[in-house]
C-alpha cells in the first residue's frame, strides 16, 4: 500500500508508444477488401492507380450546340450565322451521325461530342427555330469541351497508401471503375475489466457492489478510434484468472481496468512483468498516475486505472494514440480545439501533465471541482478539457488556453 | 436551356431549412430504445433522472485503515498511537463486524466503510506489524471517505433531453443502473440518382457511359451526419419513373442528383412543383447554383446537381444541416477548422457564396484550379475548403482565413 517509486514522464510514454506501434503496422497489419460503400474512414493498404481515362470520351462541358468551330468564325450579334440542326445528343448516348459542313447538333452537358464537331457553342449565344440554329458568337476550336483524361489520366496514382478515405474519395474511386478497395483491417481490442466489486452494465447497483462504467466508455472510445471490440471480459481479482486472459484472450491490443496500482490486489502489473515486458508503470500525470503499459503474448497491453476519470484521461492520452496508429489513422486527437480564457488558475508542476475538465460559462473556461477524481460526472458536466503540458507550471486566471471539446 | 431567373441567397435557404426542420423533430420524431453499448453519439429523446445514489454506501476514498476518528486525535510522528487490526475490507464486500474502541480495519479504496468507523487514515501515516497498526497522524471525522450520493444523488437530472451521448455519458448511465436508453431514431434517407449516362458504382465506364460517383459519396456523408440509408435508386431520366419515386420511395428525407437545372431533361424541379412545394430552385452559390429544395409527400426533398463537386458543396451546406437537425445533432459543420494565410486571391461577389477548395503548401492555403467544377479530383487533392460568405467580395492573397479541413 505504498506509492510508485518512479513515475514516467508523459512525453517519454508517448515516444514509447510511437516506437513500439508503427502506423498501420503490426500486429494489425493485414489488409481486408471492402466495397466502396463500406470503406468511408478506412485506410488504404496500397496505392491506387487509375487504369482508365476519366472521361473516356470527349464530352461537352456546356449545354449548347456541337459545331465545327471554324464555321462560326466571324459570327457576332450583328452577324448571326445559321446552322442546320441535325439532331440532339444527351449524356449516355453516342450521336449516331456526323456533323457535316453547315450543321450543328444540340448537346447537353456531359454528352459525348459527335464526330465531325470540335467545339460547343453555349446555348446563351444560340437561338433555334424551325430546325435552324443561329449563332451570335464565334467559338474557338476545342472550346467548352472536356478532353479525354481531363479529370484523371490512365496511369495516374489517384491515392497513396495510408490515405484515409473520405466520402469524395469513394466517388473518385467509383468513377475510375474501382468497386472494392484493400484497406487495413481494424485492430481488434479486448477489454479485461477487473474488480470483485463490479456488476455488469445494465445491472442495478446493490449493497457494496457498483456497476462497471468503464467498459461501455472504453468500447465506444475504441470504436471511435477505428477499433473493433473482440471481447469484453469481467474478471474477479484473481491472479490466475487474470493471467489466463492476458495470455489467451483474443485481440491485437488489450486494455485492463482496475488493479493497476501497487496494492495487494493489483495483479496486472506484476503479471505483465512475469509473462512479458512491463514497460511503464506509474506516470507523471494527474489524474491517471496508476497507468501502465506492457507487451504480453506479442501484443500491447494498457493498464488503465479503475477510477473512471483517470481511465478516460489515460485512454485519451495513450490508448487512443495506439489504436489510431494500428488503424493507420492520424495521431491527432479526435476533439475540436477551441480557445477560451480561463476563469480560474490551473496549477501544475514541471514534469507533470494535468488533465483538467472545464465547463464553458459566459465565454470563459471554468475549472470543475477536482476534489474527487472518481467523480465521473465531472466529465459529463464538462464541455472539454485543458491539458497542461509537462513543461508548464499551469495557467493563471485570464490566460487563453486550448480547450479540447468533448462534443 | 436558359439560366435561372432568380437565385435564392444562401442565408435565406439555410433559414428555410431551420424553419421547416425542427431539431430532433418531425418527420423523424420517434424514439427507439438502445442498449448503452450501441448508444454512443445518439441523441436522448427524454431527460434522465437518477433513481439511486452513487455511491449507495459510505466508501473509502483511500487505501488505509478505517478507524474511529476521535481515537486518533493527538497522534503524530512523535506520538504514534496503536490500534488492533481486526480484519480487512476490499471493494465489493461488506465488513462483517464492527470497529470497536482501539480497533482498526485495513481498507482499500472503494470498499464500504465498516460499521463503527467514521474516517480512513491514509496508509502513508500508518505502519502495521503483528496485527497492530500504529498511526502517526490524526484524522478528522469523515476524512477520506465518500458520502452516499457524493457522485450523483437520487432524483438528480443526469442528462437533459437532446443530449448527444458521449462515451463517458454511457459510463455514468451504467453507474446509475441504466442499461437501455430512449434516443431519437436515425432519419432514413433515400437517394434517387438520375441520369441515363450513369452506371452503378463497381461497374467499369464504357462508351459514353460514366459511373455514378455521387451515391457512395452521399451515402457516407449522410451516415456521418447521423442518417441511415433506406434505399439507393438509380433512375433513368424518365419523368414518370422519377415521379413515382418522389411519391413512393421510402425515407424521411429524399435526395435527388442530376436533372436539377432548367434543361429539357431536368424533371425533378417541375415534378416537385406539381406534386408538392418547390421552395428553392437555383441558389446564389458557386459551384452548386442548380440546387433545389422542396416538400413532397410530407417530407423534404433536396435536389442536388449531378456535377460531383457541386453535389458535395450543396450537401455540405444544406442537406447535412437538415439531416443533423433531424437526428437531433448540433448544426456545426463536422469539419475541423484551422486558420491559414491564402496564397491566392479568391474573388466572389456580394450576395454569392463561394466554396473554394484549397491545398495546404508550406503553411499557406493554395487555391485549386476551378476551371471545371466537374473535376471531382479537386476535392480529393484539396485539404479543405474556404467558404466565402455572401456579404464578402472575397479575400486578398495573404489574408488569413478559416479552412474547413476535409480529414
Amino acid at each position: 500500500m505504498r506509492g510508485f517509486q518512479q513515475r514516467m514522464e508523459v512525453t517519454r510514454f508517448l515516444e514509447l508508444i510511437r516506437e513500439r506501434i508503427p502506423v498501420g503496422g503490426a500486429p494489425a497489419a493485414e489488409p481486408e477488401t471492402l466495397s466502396l460503400a463500406d470503406a468511408a474512414g478506412r485506410v488504404l493498404a496500397h496505392p491506387i492507380v487509375s487504369e482508365i481515362n476519366v472521361p473516356g470520351f470527349v464530352r461537352s462541358a456546356m449545354d449548347g450546340y456541337a459545331v465545327r468551330s471554324e464555321e462560326t468564325f466571324g459570327a457576332g450579334p450583328y452577324n448571326p450565322l445559321a446552322f442546320k440542326v441535325i439532331g440532339e445528343v444527351t449524356p449516355g448516348r453516342e450521336f449516331p451521325g456526323r456533323v457535316g459542313p453547315g450543321e450543328a447538333v444540340r448537346i447537353m452537358t456531359g454528352a459525348p461530342l459527335p464526330a465531325g464537331a470540335d467545339a460547343v457553342l453555349m446555348a446563351e449565344y444560340a437561338r433555334e427555330e424551325g430546325g435552324v440554329m443561329t449563332a451570335s458568337e464565334a467559338v474557338a476550336t476545342r472550346k467548352n469541351i472536356g478532353r479525354i483524361g481531363e479529370d484523371i489520366e490512365a496511369g495516374t496514382q489517384v491515392f497513396p497508401a495510408l490515405r484515409r478515405l473520405r466520402s469524395q474519395d469513394l466517388g473518385v474511386l467509383a468513377s475510375i471503375g474501382v468497386g472494392n478497395v484493400s484497406v487495413w483491417r481494424r485492430p481488434r481490442v479486448t477489454l479485461l475489466i477487473t474488480g470483485n466489486e463490479l456488476l455488469k452494465p445494465g445491472d442495478m447497483p446493490r449493497g457494496a457492489m457498483i456497476v462497471d462504467s468503464n467498459s461501455v466508455m472504453l468500447k465506444t472510445l475504441a470504436e471511435r478510434d477505428g477499433a473493433v471490440i473482440a471481447e469484453i471480459r469481467h474478471l474477479r481479482d484473481d491472479r490466475e484468472v487474470i493471467r489466463a486472459s492476458l495470455l489467451g484472450a483474443p485481440g491485437d491490443l488489450l486494455m485492463t481496468t482496475g488493479g493497476t496500482s501497487v496494492g495487494v490486489e493489483d495483479h496486472a502489473p506484476t503479471l505483465i512483468a512475469e509473462e512479458g515486458e512491463l514497460l511503464v508503470h506509474g506516470i507523471a500525470m494527474r489524474p491517471s498516475a496508476p497507468t501502465g503499459f506492457g507487451w504480453v503474448a506479442g501484443r500491447p497491453v494498457f493498464l488503465l486505472p479503475g477510477n473512471p476519470v483517470s481511465c478516460l484521461a489515460a485512454y485519451d492520452f495513450f490508448v487512443g494514440l495506439a489504436i489510431r496508429r494500428m488503424a493507420g489513422l492520424r495521431d491527432l486527437w479526435p476533439y475540436r480545439r477551441e480557445r477560451y480564457p480561463l476563469a480560474d488558475r490551473i496549477s501544475s508542476q514541471i514534469g507533470r501533465v494535468d488533465y483538467a475538465r472545464v465547463k464553458l460559462e459566459r465565454g470563459r473556461a471554468v475549472l470543475l471541482a477536482t476534489s474527487g477524481a472518481s467523480v465521473l460526472s465531472s466529465t459529463t458536466q464538462a464541455d472539454g478539457f485543458v491539458a497542461v503540458e509537462q513543461d508548464s507550471e499551469g495557467f493563471a486566471a485570464g490566460d487563453t488556453v486550448d480547450v479540447w471539446m468533448y462534443d
